[in-house]
């Protein structure tokens, strides 16, 4: 097993990691009873091992909620503080966050702003969740159909990162997950670049999982509060956020990471545009992006909405439009200044806009 | 004017301390435009007078929303994110909150967790507002009727304590700051008691206002996230707090500072019977408690409500009821257990339990 320590948290990662949670519980938390956030599937898929895992040493009080970006809402977030106030949960309560990017990132901020913030720990349950969402501090829910409008920096007490709940997820879920660890790749480790393997839908080797985790580690340690080098994670998250809020709107469910595959393409495009990468090299990379997630047919999107979404952009500021693009293989740089004309021609390349 | 540093804010304190804000603006905000946050008094009663000291420099953007501790839910926070989406604000653009605690409170926790956070400012209008509730980075909103239950700490970039506006406070706003006023004398400095003026519906003079201020700062700067000294400062607020909530539910309006009022003189008897003060001593403040804010009935709540309110108390931990009780004119002791009969008894002394 390995431990990490970042800005407050321990960071379990290995198998069987879930096992040392009741001993961990026990050294840092004096509650005899811990709250569960579980969406319906991770009430079916995990939760089990959960509960044998915890056997009868705590009292378990679960909270479920629908499952589906749909549903990080404030209105479940809402949910959540009513539940806790059912029992009258207390600051030294802990709430366990077992699930995805999506149950982590509302449980972390229910947890952060009840009673002024009670104790939490995140169990990522999915390959996003592990490598990705559950690091790093971030909470929120989405609000006004703008991902992650609200929200705030708040870091878990412990994270334990189980690769056994990898098995219980489906395919689709894997390749979701494939998006965050290619983007590691290509915004910080050529290695991982070098060894993604042929199948998408297929777990990652334990050491490709480490390597990416390490990633988002050694960026997050160095920047928590994201005022530089933390934007390097944004890579394909501009134009990726933009795509993904104008599916909530549809009945079309596009993943986070899906959307994020569209946006390292796009996003690889104007950094040719604007000369920060050789056309020879983004070619390789977008062909192998290509490839590697089966992408067969372009993407509709409606130009307009795009760009009216890109000015609410959190990395924004005063109107300009900021994107993180990457140099090379493993290199990216953040605060890159890029018009709108820009943006809506290296979007045609890949993306039909009506 | 004094300036104090406290955790990351600058805090300016004196007359005309307004007009240092458009220079400290220019110096730290990028953004030429500022939402201003008031409710329907404070928009009559202080914008103007914010108006004239910004003149031409800044664009200013108006968010109004009604006054009163009844109004500080989350529905109101969800209103100020609407009106701010609505003009596309940024992480750079400052939120200013214009008003008393009530104002400062949704300010400080809609600013926070705006797109994780955007700039924000306070500057206190109240009594109770300059001498507590803008400083100390505590915001919130109360939720399903439990004062405070939804928040979060974190600290304005700078407070502009100006007492230009008690000039335009009612009497009985100016009342319900002395309570926190001579709150502060009980808990930390003798002076401040001996020196207490003969009329609560009068302004503090100058001296006696940094003095006040100067315990809390003090507290805080030394326990900023209330793990231990910090608690101090709810001397009072445990039986407040509930007498305060179970009106929130009723017509009857009783301000924060009222409910402190008789919080203090509950917990003054509890601490009479944990023998943490001596009867004497105790009946002296007692006693001028009901003189200075001219207590003249007793006022009636129904008892389970006080004990049910009392469980949901944030400072409670495992269904034991903690209390900051004094010990002394300027001493008070924190995480004081005490029991639920003593309690009962202690609020029949003066208050009537149906």
């Amino acid at each position: 097993m390995i431990i990490h320590h970042l800005h407050g948290s321990e960071i379990f990662i290995g198998e069987n990691a879930l096992n040392s949670l009741p001993d961990w519980l026990g050294a840092h938390v004096t509650s005899k009873r811990v709250f569960v956030l579980v969406d319906h599937q991770t009430e079916l898929s995990c939760l089990p091992l959960f509960i044998s895992v915890m056997h009868s040493r705590y009292e378990i009080v679960k909270i479920t909620i629908p499952a589906g970006e749909r549903n990080k809402t404030l209105e479940l977030c809402v949910y959540v503080w009513n539940r806790l106030l059912d029992y009258n949960a207390v600051k030294s309560d802990v709430l366990i966050s077992l699930g995805g990017g999506m149950i982590t990132d509302l449980g972390g901020l229910a947890a952060s702003l009840y009673k002024r913030g009670m104790n939490f720990v995140h169990i990522p349950t999915s390959l996003m969740g592990m490598t990705d969402a559950a690091i790093g501090g971030k909470t929120a829910v989405d609000f006004n159909n703008i991902k992650n409008a609200i929200g705030l920096f708040s870091n878990p007490k412990s994270i334990f990162i189980d690769p056994v709940f990898l098995l219980s997820l489906p395919e689709r879920e894997i390749a979701n997950g494939w998006a965050e660890v290619v983007k590691h790749s290509l915004i910080a480790d050529v290695s991982i670049w070098n060894d993604l393997p042929v199948d998408v839908f297929a777990c990652p080797s334990f050491d490709l999982l480490l390597r990416s985790i390490a990633v988002k580690l050694t960026v997050v340690h160095d920047d928590f509060e994201e005022k530089g080098k933390r934007k390097i994670l944004n890579f394909g998250h501009t134009i990726g956020h933009a795509i993904e809020t104008i599916h909530l709107e549809s009945r079309t469910v596009l993943l986070h990471g899906e959307a994020v595959v569209w946006g390292m393409l796009v996003e690889t495009e104007i950094a040719v545009k604007k000369n920060l990468i050789s056309a020879d090299k983004a070619i390789l990379i977008q062909q192998k992006l290509i490839t590697f997630f089966c992408l067969d047919k372009l993407k509709t999107i409606n130009g307009d909405q795009l760009i009216n979404f890109l000015l609410q952009d959190k990395k924004n500021e005063q109107n300009k439009f900021l994107f993180s693009l990457i140099t090379d293989i493993g290199n990216c740089s953040w605060n890159c200044e890029v018009e709108a004309e820009v943006i809506l021609s290296s979007v045609q390349k890949f993306i039909s806009v009506q």
